[in-house]
């Protein structure tokens, strides 16, 4: 799809941002200025620009929370860099879905590696693929490298080729973490990110194990979740549709948007309330209410 | 407008999105995704995601402000949803102005009915207006029932008719509040809204009936403020065109942006300095200064 | 390239807008609504609604910084209006490099006019150029005036000649600040802005003078930094392509992204840390590492 000149305005992919650069500054729009200066027609949507800052495992999620709902084409340009400037590989990969991704290969892909799968990975060449005007600086790659390789790619400027040579998927950076597993009637996994907003802690333990242990809507879940040795959380939980199912104020397990077992409290913040982080080290297991 | 097949691709109406969900997760991208997977051409402008979570009366009054300045045809979806996944009506309402509002029927709708007026209510039938891909989860309404029906809408895949059947406009969930009104040369209302940033505070009361009670800009006002039985503010205030006709940190009364009477303290807080808040229970009386 | 009603609907210029609104509220939204109101086919874009409460200086710094990466013939409106409603001018700014600026005429313009330049300056005559419906009102000329005026011009509606009449450029309202300089061996200037997420300081220190103090990439810097007459700030700090190069959480100077010497902390915040602030008193000197 990328690189064909017969297509109409709307047939260039759109390009959706995530970076951690809030809109404290000028970045985002000089960084959205290089891709309408490359080509005046690409269509720039903000994702998010606040990923929380230098979090490649949240660049990571996120990618794998939205991106799948994005039309086959589409070129998501993430950038959370705390390696700007130094030898970490600039990288589009392109994913089992039919997606492009533009990013620093520091950890962002863990997600979309292991659930959607990577098919094809090059490194930017920056000796073509940089912003001439700016090669006196090295720290702001969103708008040097990535936004305008994303918009030369969407434009079809340059070919899929012309990024850089392709490198074996095997050596992307990931982040290691468990998979979830049942094992004699219990379900485990890790809280796997946790939404900052309302408040919620969602794990990678499928829905569909729940079935496994003998758990369905409207029983209970015995769960419990550590950090590291330290138990953080011990309770049986109402596993219910939606929040609105419990008291206000309630803790509620529930299948969020990614099919996922989570859990929240009725319009209140779970995650503050019981003071639950997220990453490898959060594990999480759940059971038949006691 | 809606529907017609022959429009070219400015015709088909803009989608405008209000919710609370920020941007500090991937809600957003994932809820604009599926919009541009059902219509490449649909134009997205997020008009804010920081409605005050759950807050059903500000989605209403934001609705208010913003939506009359769209082109007429205009498809606002309007996301703040505390009864998500519960049995509170998802609907598309179509305004005496020639808008269209897709949203939960919960509250939010109040301020439109009363100062514009809906002229017709369908609600939507989640057994051909979901998103199939997504239908093990009831907690995302917003990326699966609104943005997908109103990108639908806008794309003129379905019809207005097709959005669900017609209901009563009498049955559309409002919350109650007093009309402003002038009686004995004292005109009184609400703190209908605030503005959390500047710092102001916005009353319902007609800038039209200061004349009627013999107040013309250059005069002062005679404020009372209370919260249920309680005084919070009581003072004669300088009614001006504008915040600069007063020294900084001063309060003055001005004609707002919806040619109503509110406060402001030149570059400082009024809501702060004097703890206002708003809502049917924040009364406000204005007469002449004392 | 503005009013030649021969165009395309791409060639019509991009509306850019930077504010200090935020999103708390519906302003945003209703002045967008305004300009999709007077041509449908207008592409806007937000660059950020983040600029800090009344800061003319860090509106007129955030211009510098990002519109040059922006086509020719963009139209930048820049809404930090703490004279809303007062005397100040309205203004259109024609710059060296061909874009174009909507903005009340209060400082903001200030870095373009030194650093870009600007060729013609037209006030605003709010007897044509301002949205009729509204008139009651004085507080929002950014979607009364600003925005309204931006969309007319990009829309071809009127000509550059339109807007009102032009005044000498000499009377543009700009913040004063002393030129960087050489002297000695040491180069002096200013903290000229911050970057309140990063927490990075940027001076206006060309990254050439470097060369002219005899200091190259990977030696260290003397660094002085003083508020007033109060020191706040003495170090050696070495000079690097990014914060990479040095340990987590230690100072290092750096090229930053409009090629003036800046400070950072690898992966936390110099202006925290040391209590850096940024404009004309925040002075800067530069030396050899001692």
């Amino acid at each position: 799809m990328v690189g064909d000149d017969l297509m109409g305005t709307h047939d260039k992919p759109i390009l959706v941002f995530q970076t951690d650069f809030t809109y404290a500054e000028g970045a985002v729009s000089s960084m959205y200025g290089v891709v309408k200066s490359v080509d005046r027609e690409l269509e720039i949507i903000g994702g998010t620009h606040y990923i929380p800052k230098f979090d490649t495992w949240s660049a990571s999620y996120r990618l794998y929370q939205s991106l799948p709902f994005w039309p086959e084409g589409t070129i998501y340009v993430s950038v959370v860099d705390p390696g700007v400037g130094t030898d970490r590989r600039a990288c589009v990969a392109r994913t089992a879905s039919g997606h492009f991704v533009v990013t620093p290969d520091n950890g962002s892909l863990t997600h979309l590696a292991r659930y959607i799968g990577i098919e094809e990975v090059r490194e930017i060449d920056e000796r073509t693929n940089r912003l001439a005007s700016t090669r006196g600086t090295s720290v702001f790659a969103g708008r040097d490298v990535f936004g305008y390789t994303a918009a030369r790619l969407a434009s079809g400027i340059i070919s899929w080729e012309k990024v850089g040579p392709s490198y074996p998927i095997e050596e992307i950076v990931c982040h290691d973490f468990p998979e979830p597993c049942v094992h004699c009637g219990e379900a485990s996994g890790i809280v796997e990110i946790v939404d900052p907003n309302f408040g919620n802690a969602w794990t990678n333990v499928p829905a569909t194990s729940m079935g496994e242990i003998g758990v369905v809507l409207g029983d209970s879940l015995h769960v419990e979740i550590a950090h590291g040795n330290e138990a953080v959380f011990s309770k049986d939980v109402p596993f219910r549709t939606s929040f609105g199912a419990v008291g206000v104020g309630e803790p509620v397990a529930y299948v969020n948007e990614v099919m996922n077992v989570a859990f929240a409290l009725c319009q209140g913040s779970f995650i503050e309330r019981y003071g639950i982080g997220f990453g490898p080290d959060w594990r999480v297991s759940l059971g038949v209410a006691r």
